[in-house]
């Protein structure tokens, strides 16, 4: 880890900041606003921050147009601060250089290491297997047979990639994910569970991030495929055959079945789970907590188990709330009924209507 | 990894098939049907897939007695072509051969290897633990003390099996997957949750294969036991003291809590939980996305949070959907009702019933 | 893993039990009630387990003041049997000592490590990371740059702490548990998904127990923070800048969506998930499978998804079971109502009511 500071003028050069208040600080760290010190910046990203930011010592600020002017305070004003302030958490993003091939690494010896590769201690590169320049496998990691792994990625500690599998440029691979596991696949035969076996490949595309202990598992045949600047978060679960478009979203706990596909610019909320192969549309989004039992229509927002249209979730959820006072009414208009229906019979049988034809 | 192809004739006579058509492909690799090529075998298993067959270009099509005769294509017919496929797949299925022990494997003095027993790097066997003939230790793969692996098994990369635990013949534990952790059990003392030591094992039987970072604790007391021939997917916990019977599937992401009983051949869907001490019975089937909170009878389908019935969850829901309308018609009625009501109370404050006798 | 035996009498001096019956047994290990055999001891919790006890061959059995005296039967008579047993577990509990630093382990040169240390093979301890005395990091764990661990904390096999991380004393991170993973955090802009760097970091307090294959993410800026003395089961996801107090109980499979808090006392049951930015307050519980959608009042008991208080998602379920046949009813409602409505009308049109003044 690389401890770096800078002064405020700096970081305003950086980011297109005017500069106001007292400059004096060295800037060592970004920090949240509720706890940032004199020697740190934070980021204010609407007006209501203001009594926060007076109440606190933030060595800098960075702020939009509309934010106070704070005579005590260093502001750095730019007209998009949150993206401003994404570029000041780059700034001081630890810079990993490389560390070459750790003598207790074990790098077999038919691998192709690109320039500048590092892989850690007890990290193990193998037969055939090709790493691009700058990459870095982590301690621990395991990469088996015929693996590929692009340019500029980083293979976090403990992560597994099995035999065959191929992974893009400036992929994130965090710890303990696996990629490449067997599809979950069996034939019954009777009198057991025949493993079918899984003989197809996982293919990450370019800019995809996988989440801690996160699991894509090969295909029965052909691909798994995870498209271009997806980024799934920890402990998802994708099985064999599915394919994930491109900048789709899943978040922790996700699951998506065999041979699911997920169209362009998917969102997936947490602890949310798609069926067998369903199919949801570009750009559609998918709530929490759900279980998706069949194809959503781009651009459609659904939620609940089963998934239905967000609304109609909504609605049934509120009349469910309604149900048990509901459940009362229609007792009493039971009771209702049957009263008029008895006066209804004493005057039809004590004829009280003569003047009704025969 | 080896490669291998096969002669076209080859693989008829290894499944039994009649072969017809231009025989000249040596296949490579299965594939399935949609992107099958020359030198690759797929199958088709029914005949509606002739169309995506006469699309192709796939070297060989395994196909039942009911398909078509396509004349410009090489089929294998078979009685039964999803079985002889399976066949197929197992002839192209990578025979990973014995390694031996790594020399940057770690195997205790006091650890017993049978035969032909693979270690590889940075895998770690214990003191006392025992691995049966032709078991491999992929890389990375952590064997605690006294730990016991039957014939034939695979350990995958990074996988852990903590002391004392007991693995039968023919088991595939996948990457990452963890048995033996501790049970999760404390004792409120008054000020603290109070670790209740975790004495018992994991006992997993013969032919079972445990995903990947899936979790199988140790029992308190006595042992966790995963029976013959059950399949266990990816992310799955199996909580202390669960028994699970022979030729259960757990689909991905379920989860058993402490004390769960599962019969024989029951089937759980994915991402669906199961109470501490509930016990599902013989072959009965719970559905995706479930939550058990009570025992289920032999034979039962059920779903839903808390599962029920499958029949009774989809009536329920079916009436849920038509709630927020029917929440209208109470309230139309409601308004009907009054009218009536009104009307029958004026006709009896008019005196209009003049014929009942007073 | 150590191999202990007592007498009875040595047992009931260290649980102060009054021991009768025949003491000739020496225990070598405790038992469930069920299967404990000569040289078992086990415990009855009530009077109940007395047919159980008197069925099967228990070397000695842990008692309260209302179990009945079996004069074949060693018992040991307690006030509290439960508390005294767990005492006879921690007696047989295993004392892993001191192995110090494998040769293969890998410690960089900057690493301090206190008394007492343990450092299993291939583990990989980091440049600048401080281990307290007596803790033990187990074979494979991967601890990275800066980490601090505190005093007797176990570190099992193939976890992770990455850089930074901190750990109190006496913690317990189980197999595969990754903590100081990045908060999955992006901005999105306009053609892709921009990673947010994660600059935070993750303060586990003392006492801590984290689950197999866990995950806890670090901070965006800032910590995210496990209170003291919180339990937390398998494959739960912590994620960044959730804040857990103490003595929480997270089941398995629980998931904390980012910047959550926990309150002290808190109980989530397993497969539970808690949406970002909620708020749960001290002494709250939640149900399992449940969905947190908004804050819980400190001491409410919620279920369901999304979560509702207890009381009121149970008369709801037991509404909705009883809606489709609610439905029937008010078909046949709408039947009577017509009825009643179409002889009102009549008797209207047909001039009925002379009395009532036109």
């Amino acid at each position: 880890m690389t401890q770096t500071s800078y002064s405020l003028q700096e970081i305003a050069v950086h980011i297109g900041a005017e500069l106001t208040g007292p400059p004096e600080s060295r800037i060592r760290a970004p920090a949240p606003v509720e706890s940032a010190g004199p020697d740190e910046i934070t980021f204010a990203e609407s007006p209501s921050y203001a009594p926060q930011v007076e109440a606190g010592r933030p060595g800098g600020v960075v702020v939009g147009p509309d934010f106070p002017d704070l005579p005590d305070r260093t502001l750095l004003r730019v007209a998009e601060p949150r993206l401003a302030f994404l570029r000041v958490l780059e700034l001081f993003a630890p810079k990993r250089a490389c560390t070459g091939v750790d003598p207790q690494a074990v790098v077999r010896a038919s691998a192709i290491l690109g320039e500048a590769v590092s892989v850690g201690p007890c990290a193990v590169v193998g037969e055939e297997t090709r790493i691009g320049p700058r990459s870095r496998i982590h301690a621990g990691a395991i990469l088996g047979e015929g693996v590929v792994v692009g340019a500029d990625c980083e293979i976090e500690p403990n992560a597994v990639l099995l035999d065959g599998v191929r992974i893009g440029d400036r992929c994130l691979i965090h710890a303990g994910a696996v990629i490449g596991g067997d599809g979950f696949g069996f034939q019954w035969l009777g009198d057991h569970h025949h493993k079918i076996p899984q003989l197809g490949t996982v293919v990450i595309e370019d800019d995809v991030e996988i989440g801690c202990n996160s699991c894509v598992d090969r295909a029965t045949l052909g691909e798994t495929r995870v498209g271009r600047g997806t980024k799934i978060d920890n402990q998802v679960q994708v099985a064999h055959n599915v394919r994930i478009g491109q900048d789709v979203i899943l978040a922790g706990q996700a699951g998506c079945a065999g041979s699911v596909t997920l169209g362009n610019g998917v969102i997936v909320g947490g602890r949310t789970a798609v069926s067998d192969h369903v199919t949801v549309g570009d750009g559609a989004q998918v709530g929490g907590a759900s279980g998706v039992t069949r194809d959503v229509a781009p651009g459609q927002v659904v939620w609940g188990v089963p998934a239905r249209p967000m609304q109609r979730v909504l609605r049934e959820q509120a009349a469910l709330g309604r149900l048990p006072e509901v459940l009362k009414q229609i007792k009493a208009q039971e009771r209702r009924l049957a009263a008029l229906e008895q006066a209804t019979e004493q005057r039809k049988r004590s004829g009280a209507n003569p003047d009704v034809p025969g």
